[in-house]
């Protein structure tokens, strides 16, 4: 109860602490945001330090550091946890749709909002709180705990699968723990066992030399933004199934058990259409949106750019047209065989006139573990302890490509203990996180230590 | 004589002068540079006074100034010719492909590297040396001339119409003369009788109501981007017709006659492909590239955005997605009506799961002119004076949305003497004036006022 009254009583301090790491605007995509990356690192590593970890490590990488924070002072024979997350963020863009600037975190309704209060920072910290407490109130862990946080999870963590290879001996454990995902609804504890991987795509449409003049030139020359819009429609056919030969060859049906287990879950079609504000929901037919979203492999444009897109009208027939394609994928697909298809068919559509080309930005597998086991165990009852209601098994639709490295090099399972809450707008304008959950999970995690002893 | 020995022996110093206006970033479509085209309308009055015209004016409107510069002094029952031009120009985007700064205009190997150096100010400024040359040698000229020269050509001209009929008294004339086209070649001098008509649309397709992460909704939510794809995909038919009921009921088609009369001209489809440097021209089955350029109607996308357009991967599911999409017209279809068409075509395309709104930014009529009277006349003799060889009869696949205004609204024939060159670059970056035709230009103008006499 001590460990537990501890957090409570510094609640606010917490909440201070990571709204100061809040503000850092630790952004990988953009290399001009390099020094923010590092300071962002550095923060953590001084308040691991100060709350007692032995050994902070801010260790230098291809791209952004690492940090690797232990505390090895438990009893002989208790296990050893890893604590995995990550400090980089998603750019905050667009700008003008963030109701306060996303990298001044400010607490509204019960919620941080902040570029990263969510996905990761957020998630990342409350392990720390957690740590914290039991060291500041019993001098000792009942466990041995190994924070390994990066700074890449954003642009697909492509320096971590090394690191891992290279610090494999530094990083053995018994488990791995991430927080980097929601819980089902509000109170209600959640393990996520399933993941989507991800390819994603740029298609590069390139027509005339130069922009030329839509008048001078326009009916005689292909314009590479219909081409691109041509290719982009062929993707999917009319039942909303993606048309790349090959695409769904490894797919894993739903077993009709999972179907029921999902549609058992506390979920309604209008309210995730409220949620997301669309006039209708709409999907892959014969499934519905959890299962569009957990299990079924999709195929979305996520950024398209041509010609003349400011103020008024320039009447341009633009040299090239761009669009950012990205796949999530279900077990058993493979990001590079995916990638492949992807790129075989994109360039088999393109018409005379253009050319096209298509790069792969970044993948990662999608994955799924049988929830079972000491961890997971122990995970449930701590839970249950600080919710108050069993925890349900659920599947996220976004991806972390780490979790395949972490199981195939360090032959340790994962458990994914979520803090996030539907609608909380990671990737998106006016991200936030619940301060209950920021608290609570701080709570949970310091039960689970108590329960893994 | 003297005239053109006039001219010829301040070529230098006409380039200069011109290269100062050249200068001035005269935006129209941006309103950040609303100071800049008061200083271009400005800067032009000043010279129309150094040259002598007799009554000159920057007339404000309802967006940028109009200049006005008289000279009557002409001899009873001379013709009154109105000069009608623009000093506004294009937005120089993207800046990165301009070899020099769009508005440090640089003379290279002949040609005038600037924003707005042929479209327009080049044009326009030739047609006063003309008549400085006169004023100089001659102290009178041989017809009464007006400028009109607006700084809204390039947004569609929203307050000529007005002006026109507001002074329509002061601006009574013979004949309007325009030079805002090109030639079909060089050494090739050309007089345009047709234009086509402009009807462009901003389509606005808008899904969720704010970004979201494609991993945590993707699949379950329609993605506004390739709502967008497919809508403009169903806009033209295999053969590269538009799709889009009622668009072609007016089209007047080609006569055998202009069909051999273009068949005539010295026109190669491989060098228009070089000229534009795609892989391959394209467009309506059934006509050559000058057929589809002159008359037929086209629809092309001039601009796409939506999502994440920057460096890297971000895993959006974009709230919206946007096209800037225009139609050349041809004689005698109606803008208005094409307007009215493509929005109910567009928005009958819209899937479930997207709101689409279609807004119409600006508009010209489609314009032809049979050939004939005694400007048409005069205009053939001057230029075979200037070029040492007969014009011929063309066409431009541009719009200049006021020459349909001045007919109405003036009741005088309209002339198009053009001194552009083809992949000149009129609305794209490196736009140049060819430095011969602007010199050639100006004594063609010169000769003209003679042949009027």
């Amino acid at each position: 109860m001590a460990v537990s009254e501890y957090l409570q009583r510094n609640r606010e301090r917490s909440l201070e602490e990571l709204n100061e790491w809040l503000r850092i605007p630790s952004i990988s995509a953009k290399s001009e945001h390099r020094d923010d990356t590092a300071r962002a690192a550095e923060w953590l590593a001084g308040r691991m330090r100060a709350v007692g970890l032995q050994t902070v490590d801010v260790v230098a990488t291809a791209g952004n550091p690492v940090v690797v924070g232990e505390w090895r002072g438990a009893p002989e024979g208790a296990p050893t946890l890893l604590v995995y997350g990550h400090y980089d963020v998603q750019p905050p863009e667009p700008l003008d749709e963030w109701n306060s600037p996303p990298f001044e975190p400010v607490v509204k309704d019960g919620r941080i909002y902040a570029r990263g209060s969510v996905d990761d920072k957020g998630q990342v910290y409350l392990h720390l709180k957690a740590v914290e407490a039991h060291l500041a109130e019993n001098g000792a862990l009942p466990v041995n705990v190994v924070f390994l946080v990066e700074g890449e999870e954003e642009v697909g963590s492509p320096n971590l699968g090394k690191f891992l290879q290279e610090h494999v001996e530094r990083l053995r454990c018994d488990a791995v723990m991430i927080s980097d995902t929601t819980m089902f609804a509000p109170g209600l504890p959640s393990i996520t066992v399933g993941l989507r991987g991800l390819a994603y795509m740029e298609v590069r449409v390139q027509g005339p030399a130069t922009d030329l003049h839509s008048g001078a030139y326009g009916g005689a020359v292909v314009n590479p933004a219909l081409a691109l819009a041509r290719i982009l429609s062929q993707l999917h056919d009319a039942d909303g199934r993606i048309t790349i030969p090959g695409f769904y060859d490894r797919v894993r049906e739903l077993t009709q058990e999972q179907r029921d287990a999902i549609a058992a879950l506390p979920f309604e079609e209008e309210g995730l259409r409220e949620e997301v504000g669309a006039p209708a929901l709409g999907g892959e037919k014969g499934f519905g949106s959890v299962e569009r979203i957990w299990a079924r492999p999709t195929l979305d444009v996520n950024g398209l750019l041509s010609g003349y897109t400011g103020e008024g009208a320039k009447t341009v027939l633009p040299a090239r047209a761009m669009a950012k394609v990205s796949m999530r994928l279900v077990p058993n697909q493979d990001y590079k065989e995916i990638e492949r298809v992807f790129i075989d068919h994109v360039k088999s559509l393109a018409p005379e006139g253009v050319t096209v080309e298509v790069e792969a930005l970044h993948g990662g597998q999608p994955w799924f573990a049988e929830p079972e086991g000491r961890l997971f165990d122990a995970a449930k009852r701590a839970l249950a302890r600080a919710y108050g209601r069993d925890p349900v098994m659920i599947r996220e639709g976004g991806s972390i490509p780490i979790v395949q490295s972490f199981q195939e090099t360090l032959g340790a399972p994962v458990v994914l203990i979520g803090f996030g809450l539907p609608g909380e707008n990671a990737h998106a304008p006016n991200e936030w996180m619940s301060v209950d959950n920021f608290h609570q999970g701080a709570e949970a995690i310091a039960a689970l230590y108590e329960e893994l002893r």
